[in-house]
């Protein structure tokens, strides 16, 4: 073999390696609320998932994007999907929203009745596996970690959190429980039945515990070990 | 002994009688909402009791009064104490409240916070107390019959009935715990877990299973065996 | 002229006048809530629009379509607009909408922030002009018919007509100033201040003369005369 | 007339004085909300009423009693009106409430009901009436300064103050109709339509203008010129 021959040999194994390596790179947008748009801040589960992925050497496959707008419900989601996610040709959504359809209701007036956010929700997941993206869905954690079900929005986080649940069923989507992590986590760490300060700042935002919480449960889910 | 000495003799036996009978008469009065407003009705839990008094052969021993008003909320009861309560002489005092002051929040934003809430009803027992009536407190059954804790005001209800337990034991007063009745028997008896249709006929308001478990509770708490 | 060259020329009058007369058909989307559902019903506004219109010998040149769902606020119309507006190449929509992002704050706790309204009503309009559509934009009339402004809601509904006013501004879109009309007329015609009755059934729906204040107002806006 | 008498005579004119000047101290309680516990702050409406008294030279005949809390609504001043206003002995109380009343329907679902608003607003009056108290009644200025009633809680600010004026004439109460000056007021100054700054901070609590017109408003209609 001449030469020349052999340099263009080389030269395609480093083409194909790039190409390969480039082809692997699975991005995942996470797309939701305050809690999410607090999640690329330095500490930040998604800060967390990307120090994880390093520590693993598996940060050249991964490319987390943030996708969180404070205060936004379902239909938020909806009406910014184009633009915020589908432009960014994502493989895997993960899609973490619910908070502030139920606390609106009490805060402001302007929360989301269970039946629409129904039918927001399947429209979002429709749209997403239409373009072939894997969906992950989860539920909202918690407002207020009283594990009596003693927090005033309970009931409906437990209603809007078994619509979820359905709807991953139905429509073949990964499920992340975060309510049943944090209940789980809350009965053991949480012994005074505090309302915050266990995995929340403030009844919602996730303190340092809470970001590794959800950091190590979204790794489990949807990295491959 | 004399003719008129046995007749004035015969006549003070039937006096101390009829005085010893009305005497006895221990008069309950149950102050609450729409809930004990129907609990006069045929088939109400009060009517219920009556039947269950005379048929232990105790009814000229006990009086029992409704005194429920629709929409009653805590600082209702206090607002109209002395003239539908108080005006009464009771001996005993069973209050049930707190569905609506749960409820209205979502209804028509008018419920009461839970502060307030408690501020009241220890207005209302201090001065019940302070005329020597013996007072029993109710937690409130049920808005929405599901046993996994995801009826909307779930968080709410059991917030408050935490509150009136509490301020049963630091004001020794008698506790019905219907609220923990009602979900004991919805574990065994809802297993498609159910809004209503078990215990009530609207998620709130009493069907004849429902009468009659609180009127069993209410007779085991307050009528010595 | 041969007979058969004769019957072709007058065949061909007969195919241009009928595409013609095909062509000038101008189609009008009614688009919006309860109201607007019921506008299709007997004596409804739209009902009337097509009654006066073949009165007028126009019934041939306007296809009138109701698109009207209860309880719809406005994003629900952004998620329907496809299937239910778009897919039927009107040539105008008639938007009106805005009672229920406003009533549903108080009944439900599920109204629509201004903010969001705003947003949403803005995205609606843009995608219907993107298909070169005709656009007239509706106030809301009216959640009780006080004139004194102490109907509960009006603070909200004038502040929600408001944006609405801007937006057609802004956008270019006819206005339909129901909101104006309605309390003009209850200003001459509700000499008692009564909260319904007058225009309509229950504070929200319209009655006969409801209809026809709102049918005329629509004619005069749409329709050339 | 000997020393010794024209001693005693002076004395007794002195005592005399005194006495009267003492009998003629009018009381007057300020029984409101948070609006009022601000009202004996430095520059707070309270607190300027005793300059201007002052500067009138009457400050020897009048005494006035700041007891606001805040967040009351009418049945928090209807339960602790024994201890904060009769046990004060007061000549004249007037009462301030009403934005919590509507303000919290919006806030945190815990406003009152215009019905139960009015019920426990009449008890309030006819219990301080009972001691002989003159009374006035202050209908709530403004949640928001617009003008144009585009206020999101201006239909019920509208509602509640009709009640309370209708209140003050069936009671014979005094009446200071601020929610009427605040409009008047703005409507002179407010050329922009600004939510606050005008005559509030922060759409409800005084500012400097705002405690000058109320000092203003109330030292008219109680003080005798």
């Amino acid at each position: 073999m001449k030469k020349i021959t052999r340099l263009f040999l080389a030269l395609s194994l480093i083409c194909v390696t790039m190409a390969m390596s480039h082809q692997k790179k699975t991005r995942i947008v996470f797309f939701g609320d305050s809690i999410t748009q607090m999640g690329v801040n330095p500490g930040g589960y998604i800060t967390r998932m990307n120090e994880t992925l390093k520590g693993k050497g598996l940060d050249a496959q991964y490319e987390l994007i943030g996708a969180g707008i404070g205060g936004n419900k379902i239909y938020d989601l909806y009406l910014r999907m184009d633009s915020d996610v589908l432009a960014k040709s994502p493989d895997i959504v993960v899609i973490w929203v619910g908070v502030n359809d139920v606390w609106h209701k009490a805060s402001s007036g302007t929360g989301t009745d269970a039946d629409k956010f129904e039918k927001f929700y399947t429209a979002v997941i429709k749209k997403l596996q239409a373009k072939n993206i894997r969906v992950f869905l989860t539920t909202p954690a918690a407002i207020g970690e009283r594990t009596d079900f003693s927090n005033s929005q309970d009931g409906d986080l437990n209603y809007y959190a078994n619509i979820i649940r359905r709807l991953a069923k139905e429509n073949n989507c990964g499920l992340i429980d975060l309510r049943k992590s944090f209940l789980a986590y809350n009965l053991k760490n949480n012994p005074d039945n505090k309302e915050s300060g266990i995995l929340t700042t403030d009844r919602v935002h996730l303190n340092a515990a809470g970001n590794t919480l959800v950091a190590d449960e979204m790794m489990k889910a949807i990295v491959a070990k």
